[in-house]
């Protein structure tokens, strides 16, 4: 037994970026507490598919609790950060706790942005959390049922048909694409309307689809969602959202379901440190991920900004988890009493984006996919990274009987009761 | 064609007995119409799976366009019916609607009955719908998250960890087993609090659970309730529940988290029809499922009263298929021009009641089962009757792998954003 005090570590975010560092700190000698405001780590990659029927939030959720469950140094805490406060070396939670730390991390991703048009966010929800998700199923399914009541009224029936998809990302384009397989997956389903007519507005303000992929692929994208019906609004702003209508510098849509995929925002990190926030709210890093003066806090995944080769990383998944590696075994080092090894470098993989059934675009070590090879890797590296043995087993069975069946499952309207 | 007009059924409610009634009347020369506020059948006797992390929502709810997909006499409007108006021959719709008919089948179901104390829901919600399903979930995992996150106050972490299940029927005897089985599962889970130190206690007014079992059966669910750890209060009556406390005439009880399973009350079919009700709201209905006086009006499932052999037939599915079954070939007769034949008897197969892992206890064709073989048959009977291979498959799938892992897999807090 030591007399000295163990090394605490507190972990805000147990997403990508969080959770990996938790679990590369697994043996070390520090004392971890990872909080987040959820109960669950979630397979983001996934969660358009929660919104659009294909996939239960069970297959792509799992309790932080379950992950860590045979890590005995880890003690997980349900409640929400609040502030920093750096001089007493304390965490202060919306429970009222203050839990000190040796080391921090902040791994507490990003939250959708308007760009200061709060007010949109009514009408036009965006998709970061399993309430998310469930918000924009329930509008979907809820838009086709409303217009099968009408039967008459044929403009409102066509603005219930009409589904706008804001950000020509890769959210956006999965968005899009399963909106319109689902549209098609209905169309014995209704006696009164034609789910076949559904129309779907991918709304971009730049020129291309998928801008961050080479052009051969974006370009291959916008065939595949055109192919799939989804009509594309290129170099197209959005000026206004309003309950029915989105307003562009190009003319007005009429539609009822808007889903907003055009911003994100980086968590409030860099108010909690007091440090200068970048563009979208991030806070810059050095190539230990540490904001400029701070010692012992790192700062990893979509809250942080780290210029490598002039670019600033991307906001995805393998960057977030090769961050939290990299801190959690700069710290595992540390607690040994060995030296920290050099900096961060992003082993940069490729990228994916998946437009529908058989369609998908990739690239991988430098190759560019497309097509049915493009979706089969797709499919296979999303159930590969999923975390669990049953998420990945039931995903892939999921998957397997709606290609056979071309049904999505999971469309359910669950009403909640408050609170 | 025929110059007469089709012969119009109206079916209110896609539970168990309307859903039957309707798929009976497939290939009729009938137009139906099938209203229901959900859009979704759901299989109700798996539900307290759902409310304990079993079971995913999807794999106990179907779409009711899905099952009804290939049958072309069926309209699906996801609506609310608000009133009967059997002068005009016409249901009237929360959207306004008034939809006529020609036979009307009222297939309602039942709600949660607080016996005129309204004010105990906000406290001790019921179990009906999906939505309830997910607050009760959340009410249990959040009240372990609230217990880890205190620590000190140890009066209030046995508030958190104490459930109280109130009504021993079916429905609470399953749900207060499921939920010592669920704190058992979560024993490594915590580090701050010991999950196998909750308390679940079941409060029943009469002096047995499982009261509509014979006593050997009843006896066997007390046992077996208790060796998972289950504090059974029986020949108690519950006076008052506020916010954290339960009050009996035994005694009061700390508790965070109740849930209500002690009694239903038939939907307002009557008052829709102007006919009086029973003790729990019910509708009488003679041997052909009508009430006194209506010549095209049915009434069934938990809606309906039907006495037979000097006792009410109970309010569970077996009941409500037989008599959907029933009045859809009656209809079906009647509009091929056929005599009805004669009056409803239901077929008694039995009843089941599950308490956890290799418990269950079972009456069937007046054969007595426990234990392994009673739980084992459950099981079996439970996925059967499941609507859908894909259901079928995917709760046979969870189940096994809950029975190999003494994990249960869909212990998540899913916050909604309003609206």
């Amino acid at each position: 037994m030591s007399d000295y005090p163990v090394h605490k570590v507190v972990i805000v975010g147990a997403g990508f970026g969080g959770l990996s560092a938790a679990k590369e700190l697994a043996g070390a000698p520090v004392e971890i507490t990872i909080i987040d405001c959820q109960n669950h780590h979630l397979f983001q990659p996934l969660l358009y598919q929660v919104a659009t029927s294909a996939l239960t939030s069970a297959e792509i959720a799992v309790p932080i609790r379950s992950v860590l469950r045979n890590q005995a140094n880890a003690t997980i805490l349900m409640d929400k950060v609040v502030g920093v406060d750096h001089a007493a070396q304390t965490v202060q939670t919306k429970a009222g706790r203050a839990i000190g730390y040796d080391t921090l991390i902040l791994a507490t991703g990003a939250q959708h942005s308007y760009f200061g048009n709060d007010a949109w966010a009514a009408h036009a929800p965006g998709l970061k959390t399993l309430g998310d998700a469930f918000n924009i199923r329930r509008n979907i399914l809820s838009s086709f049922e409303r217009a099968e009541l009408l039967a008459d009224d044929l403009s409102a029936i066509e603005a219930l048909q009409t589904f706008v998809v804001i950000g020509g990302g890769p959210t956006g384009v999965e968005l899009a694409g399963a909106i319109a397989e689902l549209a098609q997956s209905l169309a014995r389903d209704f006696r009164n309307i034609d789910a076949t007519k559904t129309r779907i507005i991918l709304v971009e303000g730049g020129p291309a689809v998928l801008p961050s992929f080479h052009n051969d692929l974006s370009a291959r994208a916008a065939l595949d969602l055109a192919r799939l019906g989804v009509e594309l609004r290129l170099s197209t702003m959005v000026t206004e959202i309003s309950d029915g209508q989105v307003t562009t510098d190009k003319g007005v849509i009429h539609a009822k379901t808007v889903v907003w995929a055009a911003g994100v925002q980086a968590s409030p990190a860099a108010s909690w440190l007091g440090v200068p926030a970048g563009r979208a709210g991030h806070v810059e890093v050095d190539d230990t991920l540490r904001p400029r003066g701070f010692e012992n806090v790192y700062v990893i995944g979509d809250t942080a900004l780290r210029v490598s080769d002039g670019k600033p990383l991307p906001g995805i998944a393998p960057v977030a988890k090769q961050m939290g590696i990299f801190v959690g075994r700069r710290i595992a080092a540390q607690a040994r009493g060995r030296a920290a090894s050099g900096g961060f470098r992003y082993k940069d993989a490729g990228a994916l984006a998946t437009i529908g059934r058989n369609s998908a675009v990739a690239e991988i070590f430098g190759l560019h996919l497309k097509g049915f090879i493009g979706w089969l890797l797709w499919g296979i590296a999303h159930v590969y990274f999923l975390i669990g043995f049953k998420n990945r087993l039931f995903v892939m069975l999921s998957w397997m009987w709606s290609y056979l069946t071309w049904q999505k499952g999971v469309r359910l309207i669950i009403r909640h009761p408050p609170g």
